[in-house]
């Protein structure tokens, strides 16, 4: 008994270099198969939308989905089984997307016609996320987050000042061209706001009386001008982390009281006067 | 009388602290009520544009409606009461935005089929501005403000350089494209122009001959560089702001050895080890 | 003879301060009347192009123009006669668009249905660049001017590269859809890039063959990232310029070898070391 | 025989020198002249696509373009000639692009009706690129290609995130619209995803379920919000750049003083006037 336990941990441990390792070459092999996998089945997935291409190969996609979903279901139960404390994974954003991954082929089996389940499984994709956290590119991405962290407070004062702008101009665009130019209700005047604020501009709405066009004028140039608003926040948030990273950080704490951030040729803790 | 009027001033302040205030646990909920029942109001205006659900809905919308305008008409009321000289915020920018949020259900009693009265109640969103100036949000948004403002006179030379250039082109398009191509009358052709400047391009008219397609390649490549001008500007004017709030504070070189560029919370010079 | 001349001289004194002035009040009120005067103008050329509008006050337009005309015609005589040496104005810039600005209702005396030529009236919005040139606001388009000027040749480069890329993802398109998605000739082709990457998208030509939607997602996100290149250039060099101007630049230049950009706080030139 | 290859290498030395050199007059003019020949061989193969112009003119541009094949044939030959080592040349980039160029008109003896193989020579125009490498603009594209290699992690991540996000959105907006708004398929709806995001819009598919333009809007609203990311990072890494050019390579303290930040050239200590 105490001899399957010790080989059970073993097993665990081993199982749980290969998944969780990114040190250890088996483990970097692992990461590139399940990467080659995901994109594979999400190919599957796209695949079998497109009439013509399912109607010629459907039973041998069928089959490649099978493969891959038992594949994830080993990884799935093999994740669960290396880790001392499953529970917490299980219910992590991850876990639960790790999950879903599998599902959406087994309940096939039970209903038929679920097009909707079947699209669930790009879910998977959701993984590829995960190579962000690799520490070959976490650094990069990291700091991507934090200077977008650092510009969230008046990024979201800009998205908020958009969109009650957007309602004020749909509602104006509503009363100004009526129904004829396709604004038929003021939720798709807004909608079209956005298109035309954004740039984007589809043209399947757009003003045919001469003040609705003067007005949509206006709302392009206002929507021309103003995306400098975010673009000029993230870029001095940029510029000013790549300022402070100009600066030589890597000093260690003072070995007395623990404080970080001495001056590079600090010769003395800033904190507890201790020499350094 | 002096009893009552003593009273009904107590009433006042009680009343104008729950309006007003912001830092008080009544004042804050009276304004996350007040927020919400503007969300809906507005969204109830949305609602009895779109033609499928106001006929279903039409006597629930209008129902709650009446309840909205009714809380606004008390609110208004009590605004006013609430403050010693109320003249100065009946005339202000948000006191005409209150009564008009008020004004158009009574209106609506009067006059028959004024749906353009009924859209004007949209401008109840306005209000949600002033959430800007909530203290939470007050310092991001000065900043971004403050920004812009400092950016103020090169924008507006940019937009004047833009809109100059917007009737050149047009013109110029309408005498090259002629009316086939939609470019019937020299401000069609300005509002082409202004589509095109700013790449939004709805394609409801676009050029067909050779030379108009040239002229509209280089409007397309200017008006994608161009961009260039006020995001830079913008950029440049939150980087020197950033710039600004990034200089610690004057800190005072160490008295013993004269080091400049202590830490903001520095006790100890990290040169000479001194107490600062 | 003599006091002919010297009255002459002085009427020509007088009306080149008007004219030409900006700091006397005469000066301004005149460049003012003239801004209202071209605004006018350029209004009636456009109007004159609307339909409904020409047919029902067509007189009224003629009319309007022909003051206009007459107006322009005494201001660019007036111009003439008050500088000393004309030849200069006449053949600069402005000398030209103030004569192209007059000389269309005269050719229309003679020739019948030149409506090229009316449109020539246009030209006159020209005329309004000079305000840039205005004491007010000079200061900030000549930041502006240099900024630009000193990212002229990365943004030069920056074009080259797209109009060659264009050049070749057109040919490609051509190739890869061929003339049923409107892809009719490499130019056309062109064309199309460019209303792609510069984020305009008509829709009036569209990608319709899988490999022709794919190549297209590509060169969408090109255009989508790349932009960044110009706007990353141009504020770089506003910011790069206001870094300058916030370093004080108004220390004296050394007194005794004339040396300029002496530090701020300098008691001593660095140059000869005499001191300041 | 000795004479005859002493003849020979004067020959390939000046050929060497006329082709590969930018700083003699002959060097300088050949390439002024390839530069006008790629430019005139480009637009014939334009011109070719177009069928009004080709019907009409089809024998001339032909023979125009048989000449300028045996241009780039005797240039080709010279270019091996005058290289003592031509392997390198002829598998290098430039080196291929260069064989490229001249083959298409030779197949078309062999082959008939081979317009892929035509549009091949448009691949000439890559020989343009090679003008980034003159002296006259090397400095400015090494910044600008310096400042994005700079970037290139962050961009990547940027652009995997995309990726990622535009398959996501695409599978849900197939689920949401369906068939009838022109999803038809995923790998359509991530077309589209990518048409919005990138705030192209060409409106050839457009979602027209309420849901669907809901979630149109909010992927718009991130479209137009996240160019800021890409923008902002090259931006930043230009004003690095752009800094680090700024700042005086290392400036000793005053020996005397110990004032640190002379000026570049200084000769005398700006605090104390010593000699440095």
């Amino acid at each position: 008994m105490e001899r399957i336990k010790s080989k059970f941990d073993t097993f665990r441990q081993r199982v749980n270099i290969i998944i969780y390792g990114t040190n250890t070459a088996y483990g970097r092999l692992f990461d590139l198969v399940l990467l080659g996998v995901i994109v594979v089945s999400v190919i599957i997935v796209m695949l079998e939308t497109v009439k013509g291409f399912d109607q010629k190969y459907h039973f041998e996609l069928i089959a490649l989905e099978w493969v891959i979903t038992v594949f994830f279901t080993i990884e799935y139960i093999l994740r669960i089984i290396s880790l001392k404390k499953p529970v917490k994974y299980i219910f992590s954003f991850y876990g639960i997307i790790d999950l879903l991954a599998t599902l959406p082929m087994y309940f096939s089996l039970f209903f038929v016609g679920t097009s909707v389940l079947s699209v669930l499984r790009a879910v998977r994709l959701l993984r590829l996320f995960k190579i962000l956290k690799h520490p070959q590119f976490s650094n990069q991405s990291i700091n991507l987050k934090e200077a977008l962290v650092a510009s969230k407070g008046k990024i979201l004062i800009f998205m908020y000042f958009m969109l009650i702008s957007s309602v004020i101009i749909g509602s104006l665009m509503y009363v100004v061209e009526g129904k004829e130019g396709g604004f038929s209700s003021i939720p798709i005047s807004i909608y079209w706001t956005i298109v035309t604020l954004t740039t984007v501009g589809y043209g399947d709405i757009s003003p045919i009386t001469p003040l609705g066009q003067s007005i949509a004028s206006i709302v392009m140039i206002m929507g021309y001008g103003i995306i400098a608003v975010p673009t000029g926040i993230v870029s001095a948030e940029f510029a000013n982390y790549n300022a402070k990273k100009g600066i030589p950080k890597a000093t260690n704490p003072c070995p007395n009281c623990g404080t970080e951030g001495q001056e590079y040729n600090a010769k003395f803790c800033y904190h507890c006067g201790v020499a350094l």
